[in-house]
């Protein structure tokens, strides 16, 4: 039985598993006052091309999107985020939970446009009801998108610059920011982002760690950020856990270096797909493969690899997802090409 | 100058108005612990049928709604609404800031189809994903829509059964509801309402009343409301207030009478823009009228005359609505005619 | 039956009768945007000393409360108060349902002391754990207290201090406000508090009004504060009558006059309570008396007068609340007395 | 340098590191969907001595406080905990965020007696003004409690007992759990915890784990537990490294064994500061030991070994906290005696 279903069915990179391993009995402060943090936070500053900038570290996406959120937004204002973002969809209503409205704007193949952003912005200016609306007070994209989509650098640009015209800040979910920065063809970077948002997360869980994310921001965009954290059960007793695995990503490039062994085998099996006549339902140059295929197809191919249901096509086709991560073997990926 | 803007600039009927004179140096335990609220939810109980229902007072429609859902709802649920709902898009965010997400769907011309909702509903429930979703966990309706458009009694049980068969409570906002029930060809009575719904309110402020809106639910549907009323700044001091307005508005059919004089202006109204030429945005039987003013009639006509800015229609057409209400005066109908 | 229950047991002054009566059909806009609005806020801010002063208005202490300490809190933060204040106990939970703690200090006779909440900032201030614990973001006191007790100039001064010194915002409940500035041997007026908080309620739901509270901030205290009532559910649709109420009430001074009506008829019956020998539980120079009788007279003058359960003293002795009003007529004075 | 601050100072036990190395590479569902996750329920269901038990995992102490707390109370109820509770005081006001009200008891050296629970219960339940009230909604207590004291066996069976007798549940905050089972002298075990609470978590953070807390509850009790946990950020994507962990701890008595290590090491400590005259704080049969020293000795101890500020006792002396845990190594215990 061969395994796609998604990116995070291993544990972690054997480089950060022997790091835990060589650091776990050493004594060190709790909640992230220690030295891998700081070390950690050096090197992602150093690779974001942002000396200012401040590095926090959190455990997963849900509890990091809403925390920041949160913490981002006053009472009255709600964020804007693509209908297929992962915060209208697929969290629960944690944003809700802590009080605010998503706005969700049509998305397109899972991005937001900067003109769609813009003009609902300057929409509500002018709404004569605007005060018994929710203002839109930040925006949110998640890059790659659920879909594996990718903002170009200038589309990300146009973003920023509707964000910083009427004063809000963009925060960009990198769950898979690693898969993202290393599909062929981008012309996004590290340093590109780290420039266009106000705040974002660069994915761990996805991506080589066993967990964590870690949360770049402006310097002083979220003060008291700490105790944020805490409120919202965020806080990592052993916070050093973090440190370590983002301090062994941000070592000799290992995270860029997994990330383009993911890309390569979805390329392989991208290739191999188009090849045999599959159609796809969306193009992404990410280690997500969204894939149609009619039922009895599906069906068969089940009986030896597993894959996520992603919605239903038609009557007789599904959408499915394959995923590959930094942890596929070639080996599994050409037993899967014989299946097709 | 004519005022066309709302259905709320004026007070209360004189009958209102003179019951608080009369019963205003009693004195009264706090609360809505008084016979006047006895009263008053006696008489409602007769006009909505329904001998066991339960009726609150509160004492406007955005603290109704939000107080109502969040007592409904569990804290993983959200409200399914229409996207032109008023808790969609006008009550600032006051769901959300209890913690609920509000789902919307599509609306058509202001309601929700019975076929929509059972769609979502069943989507939701076949979804693999939805343990990490929003679970559907009521139904709010308007009634009349903020379009002024109507149920039927079918769409109104279709939608009731839909609620029904999924368990979960049909709730209905009824700001304007005598509008409703008055509208000329309706279907829909108070005893079709209580019939169909879990929950809905009878408003107050709109028609007749100086504030107030009636809650009535099936028996035992919300244990610790007032409590619960209390904790969402709901609970009005001074109780008797509401009961004594409501008590007068379910006096000799006084609810039904003063909305009947508002649908007939905005009848008398209706015809005479048809005759003119004007065009309807959208067809509504009640006490508003959406009518598509070219952008310099709307100047001229905006200088004898207010009203309502409700969208823009295109680059040289507006959206305008025109309200009547209990207070309108047949003089003043007959001077905005003339001014076609 | 004499009625000694509470100062809410009326309607209003056949002053604001009269002028609502008078306006009852006149068309304004809604929600607050009417001259009557704003005269009414002009001469607050002329009766504050405070030209620069913002003033907003709402219908109920608890919907006032929670929205004003909502607005001024950042998540992290919590409001300090007495044990005994009625946000800490009496409001259902409404302050954490907005998200914060109350951080409760215990009262002296209801009231905080300067230093003490000195103690409890600096205290906190030094706590090596204070990352992981809510942060006092402002100070609430009410004036009268709920024990009827009233802060001397001088100590509002020192707790004023105290806050900025801290730079957090001083809010005083004034639910009660005439009857603590018409009490006898106050040196506080409505200028010292709007000199010493930087927000505070004038009270008319317990003074002579219907309903309603005036809220008065610095200028620039809050912003986006309508859309912030809006979303508490408190913004009243006929905001007029607010503005109507307030108008009246600041008109030759009549919250002053019948403020002074209750203190006159309290102090009426403290005198008598005190000549017949019964105890008081607390000195309130305010229009609330607090007696401490005994169980089998308690009984007793319950055939003839009521009055509010305070609390259990011992055994056989409970503390029981009076409180006047500015309906309150001397002839049931007098017959109060008599029965004594 | 000897480090006595804090019992999570470390990585995990190497038992549990080669477990989670060994099956790093295995590809399994997420969000604790897997078979580790299975057989560490089953071996918690079966050291609580409650086939029926339900069990979850959650990664954190302030997570899985205010996840559950949120999870039991309606919204109008509040928690019963002691005065010193961890959520009382140390979360970050975690649970007011969730909309719920603390409500505090003066603890009894950081435990509730069931008598005061009881008549603070007994006493909301008379109060007339009740219905204007939180409502208790639960207990919480802490075992070990932060100051190291430790439930009797009749103290928690009366605690218990008060809990059914009102109808709300029981839950038992157990991040230290292990160090309190492995106690001397106590007489209460897993299965009395499980006997008498309707929700209680055995904590893995401080007992051997990298992180981790294992919630079990009466069956049936949190509908949709597994929306609400997603909802609160608290799912962790790679479920199963919770599994793996507890599985582990589980396995041959390796949380009791660890526990009763830590103890020894205490106990050693314990006797050492006494034999030498040093004064406790408190008496704590647990891992935590309260002394208190004079400053000089204070600084002087602070250059060679780290430990906790606890509080202030007086001008010149001040509490700490010695705390060992599973990892202390006998000879740290005894270079630390050394220095007494």
């Amino acid at each position: 039985m061969q395994h796609f279903d998604s990116d995070y069915m291993e544990g972690a990179h054997p480089r950060i598993m022997r790091r835990l391993l060589e650091t776990n009995m050493e004594k060190t402060p709790g909640y992230g006052l220690d030295g891998y943090c700081e070390e950690a936070k050096a090197k992602i500053r150093r690779a974001c091309g942002s000396p200012d900038a401040e590095v926090y570290f959190m455990v997963g996406g849900t509890q990091t999107n809403s925390t920041v959120i949160d913490a981002l937004l006053r009472n009255y204002e709600g964020v804007i985020a693509a209908d297929t973002g992962h915060i209208s969809v697929h969290e629960a209503g944690a944003i809700e939970s802590c009080g605010h409205k998503v706005l969700a704007l049509p998305g397109r193949d899972g991005k937001i446009a900067a003109d769609d952003a813009e003009h609902y912005i300057a929409t509500f200016l002018k709404d004569g009801n605007r005060e018994h609306m929710v203002a839109p007070g930040m925006v949110y994209i998640s890059h790659p998108t659920e879909y594996g989509t990718l903002y170009t650098r200038s589309e990300l640009e146009a973003l920023s610059g509707v964000c910083r015209r009427y004063g809000i800040p963009l925060y960009l979910d990198g769950a898979r920011l690693g898969y993202g920065l290393a599909a062929m063809g981008t012309d996004v970077t590290l340093e590109t982002i780290a420039a266009a948002c106000d705040a974002f997360y660069i994915g761990g869980t996805k991506v080589g760690a066993l967990f964590g994310e870690a949360v770049v921001t402006r310097r002083g965009l979220i003060p008291h950020f700490f105790t944020i954290i805490k409120q919202h059960g965020a806080l990592l007793a052993k916070g050093r856990l973090l440190g370590i695995q983002f301090d062994e990503l941000f070592t000799d490039d290992l995270y860029t270096e997994i990330s383009r062994h993911a890309i390569k085998m979805a390329e392989k099996l991208r290739v191999a797909f188009a090849e045999r006549g599959y159609r796809f339902h969306i193009q992404s140059p990410t280690n997500q493969i969204f894939i149609i295929l009619d039922n009895e197809k599906m069906a068969e191919l089940a009986k030896n690899v597993s894959f996520s249901f992603w919605e239903t096509a038609d009557e007789n086709h599904t959408v499915v997802r394959i995923a590959t991560s930094w942890a596929t073997r070639e080996e599994d990926v050409d037993a899967l090409i014989e299946m097709l």
